[in-house]
């Protein structure tokens, strides 16, 4: 990924980076409340969210000084120098190009695209507005993920052969199976895993892409296409061969890991361990787990916000961009078409 | 696995089982030096190896009472109970029924056959004769995994969804991909996993089956077939889908482990330490790892050869049998045929 | 501990609260970085250090409003709010009392006192001055040694009984034994354990202590009376027995751990991870460690300044006080004349 | 350890070590059936307990072919070559002595003695009598703890400075106090644990001691002299200094662990586990602890027996022997007076 040479000309004064949150949901209220309390530079300056009263509720929550109903209003607001788009999943293309065309920069939750069309319009929207545009892969600011993508910078695992990335949420399963978009376990929860794997296998590109997926957490909604459990092997351009796997119910608590083994040695990261205490007790040795992703990837979620409105501050470049959002994309639609037809599908 | 209507007639004797080890190689010396020093109820009375001294050597080694270069002569020893097969991989069918018609009860390392003719010719020789027949997947008696599946058949983990298994020999590799037989990788190496993950999920049929594989470790070797790196998946009829990763080359040591994943919970066995002892150095903390399946199996081992011991003592089915062998290859064989077609390929 | 009925009439404000770091050397150094960067609430406002040059460049650093080599101008100035006392440990009681007096609230880096008359005295000159009096006791914060407490609380180990605490500084050591002011390892080091050990035993008093100690990685100082190397063990009136070891030089990085056994389990804190991630080498298993007491305990440096600013700005106690820095005190002392007399002591 | 200059002039023969037990009890039972099945190069020969019946069960058991409740009787009988003496704790000396007089090689248990002078009888007793006299310190044969040393014998720790050792036995305890001798806890469980030190400090002297104890898992038989919780802790005559602590109640299941920190680096052995399975569930992470000692360090009597019954066979000596049970001995009495005078006592 080579920098752009883009300017961020409408960053006016070197206060701190007035931010934005477009979406006042779970991760929305997650990302706001860091940028308030815990993100060096930045200020949590205003909330939209078009659900009556949830931009006005978090906004007192966290101290903004404006709430709205209207994205329009803050897109258009002078004041505001970044956006964090936590709306729903697929309208995020769409505000990525919006909030570019209006000169804010951006950080979009994945998935920042759901077609590889709608991944180039907002890379090119971005782009042409010169404006950071960050996406939400957070696994990549995971201190464990991260260490292991230094072992292998620094060549400790040799050249790469074999990855693993898993997504299993925490359990019991509670979701309304009509009420997922169809497909969702590959462009929303696999999506991170593709993205892992292509940070764990740095410079590689997929070739091949193989599915098998299944509704075996909500086996009565398995004909109407409900999809929560399924495994995906990858074969890139560099001969490594990667797994990934998600459930949409881990009954033991959130559940993020990371595998890369090469010609020199292994690297694992995530261990699903809320803190170092262990518990010895009547029933065995028993560690905490996290039940939320927000407890697990804390540290995660502040390094993507604090590397965010650094490359705003410093006017570099995002760490994980469109490009990366395209390329975890083509590995999940390739998934999908393997589903559909039951073979392996060329990227 | 209903237990045959046999009988052992021609266990004339109370005293210890004679076991006869046809092979003197690697493993049928760590086979023969078991039984001669910790299997109870067992003696090791014989040791074949068609390779001159080799029998000899062993024999003089463990102490047993027969050494010979001819394998028909410990076939039709009247004192030989039971047999160990240990020699070279794609003999074993031949030897299986030779020993089966000779009235000898037999151990049988993998894989017993590579193909399905062949094991179906195994399983009905040894049905006809009446003798156990046990196959050597160890790994069901290493006491992690037999411990997993005891929690799997205490209902701790529900119904099987996500399964893995993998191998990877300790590194570096030194072999000749000249001499290695075409697909080892699957036939010999991951025939372990494709048994594991049946293991793991009891009562269940493998239905669907892809791979990926390659030359990772030898590139140079790739054009006459070498592979030395693969990953399979497999989709089961209870809908669970399983992967299975082997690699010639794990630079820090010999690497089995398993992981079951089910709507209840999660168990995982294997962590490739050699003892509890963990070292703290200038270099940070280290765990000593098992360089040889004989170490890291040890108990395995002891634990295989032992249950077949006591199925040849009191008339009963071995735990591990030609059925096994069989589903494990029938997996082996899909892998190899969805490499060579590059697609899903139906069990 | 009971909260003590003081208010803080001198907060005039609601804004954040202003903060004064008296001392900027490394500790001080590490304390203002975080107020100014990721407590929320507080703002660093000033530095002060007599060394010429260091207050100016730490708060050029961090961004503080003023730099001074007098205490007396900030603990005179109308705008701090609190004050870190980060200074040299010998300074402490007298900083506390003075700070105190001029109303400003204090967190003060342990030890806060090496008598019990000057602990008594910063006690009384806080209490009597209405200020919260936070001591730098930083393991309470820790995740791990607080989920252990929470797992106290909650009555899942039942009884305290076996209790144990460790510091293990990371080596070589490099200390020059004729600078370290006798009886250190006590008084500066162990007195993090002493705390820790009523930490995971609430409510118990200690008793009765006895000390093994010597110069054991500089066997060349002790004649000089230089302790480098001691275990303490302590009963409490609870019957709970403690033991704490201390080391100058753990070649494999800090290590601070804590274990507390009872009638119904046991939990253990701390692992000397730095992160999740594990790597698997050609020498075995590799855990990266910590090298740095503001790496390991980075969560626990943030946890105690929070609470100090929280306190402060709500009016309420501090949750570990002058009290529990007199009776971690006690123990350090009683340790001290254990080594001295060769015997038990009472507390 | 200098190699003693004995032969065994009875060993008349090259077949297997015919072996007595003397004791069928729990831990006879353990060594009976081991010997029984699984130590190459043994005979179980004969059993002999004076509790009617009880040497009759186990001998039909373990297939020995002597049975008697005379103990005199298998120290008579010419063709039993080794005794292992498993009696009650009180009567090992005497044991010791007329087996070593009757020509018997001695697999004794801890504690061989409990007076000095006992210990100095036994070992003057095997030696006069040129029979091979070993000591049941199990843990210098678990596979974590002998690999640990091995690590301290490279050099992997520099220095000892500071070791522990540990023993919690599984909970709840279910003992009368009144039938437990004073003093057991030092005399019969912390034994292994002053051995263990020992050995993981090689060839160091103990030189004070001091120790904290009481009875708190059964406040109410306080007054009778019980004792069920100690904490000692050792000073050597290279400066190291170690603690032992034991509990007769761990909820979480037997509990054995050693930890040598040194100049170089640190070792630590043992974890609790069974198995390395892990349990992945609704409350958590677990992991099977093991509740007897006999599941947790069936290695370990393996390997104490096999080294045992090797040294009868090639004539050489104990590697643990009457005067590193003598070694244990003299702490076990300085702790026993430690209590008795709350003061520190000069071993």
């Amino acid at each position: 990924m080579s920098a752009p040479a883009w300017a961020s000309p409408r960053r006016t004064s070197n206060g701190p980076v007035r931010v934005a949150t477009i979406g006042a949901g779970r991760i929305g209220t997650n990302h706001a409340s860091l940028v308030a309390r815990l993100i060096p530079g930045a200020r949590l300056f205003a909330v939209a969210d078009p659900v009556d009263g949830a931009a006005a509720r978090l906004a007192a929550e966290v101290g903004a000084q404006v709430a709205t109903t209207s994205i329009d209003e803050v897109l258009a607001h002078p004041e505001v120098d970044a956006v964090l788009i936590t709306a729903p999943a697929r309208s995020h293309t769409d505000l990525v190009c919006a909030a570019a065309a209006a000169g804010k920069h951006v950080f979009c939750e994945k998935p920042m695209a759901v077609t590889l069309d709608d991944a180039d319009r907002a890379i090119a929207a971005a782009h042409d507005a010169g404006v950071v545009l960050q996406v939400g892969f957070n696994r990549r600011f995971a201190p464990g993920f991260a260490a292991a993508r230094r072992a292998i910078d620094d060549g400790r695992i040799g050249t790469p052969q074999l990855l693993r990335s898993l997504t299993r949420d925490p359990g019991p399963f509670a979701g309304d199976p009509a009420r997922i978009p169809q497909w969702t376990i590959f462009l929303e929860t696999l999506i991170h895993d593709f993205d892992t794997l292509s940070f764990l296998n740095p410079g590689a590109e997929p070739v091949s892409v193989h599915a098998f997926a299944g509704a075996l957490i909500r086996p009565d909604a398995a004909a109407t296409g409900h999809l929560d459990t399924a495994v995906v092997t990858i074969r890139y351009d560099n001969g490594a061969i990667a797994t990934a796997d998600a459930s949409f119910s881990a009954m033991y608590g959130y559940d993020v890991r990371g595998e890369a083994f090469g010609s020199g040695g292994m690297v694992t990261a995530g261990n699903g361990r809320s803190t170092d205490m262990t518990y010895h007790g009547p029933e065995g040795v028993g560690i905490d787990t996290a039940r939320r992703d927000t407890d697990l990837l804390h540290d995660a979620y502040l390094g993507e916000l604090t590397a965010f409105v650094d490359a705003v501050r410093t006017g570099t470049a995002a760490v994980v961009d469109g490009t990366d959002a395209r390329r975890a994309l083509s590995i999940a639609l390739a998934a999908v078409r393997s589903v559909e037809t039951e073979s392996v599908v060329a990227v």
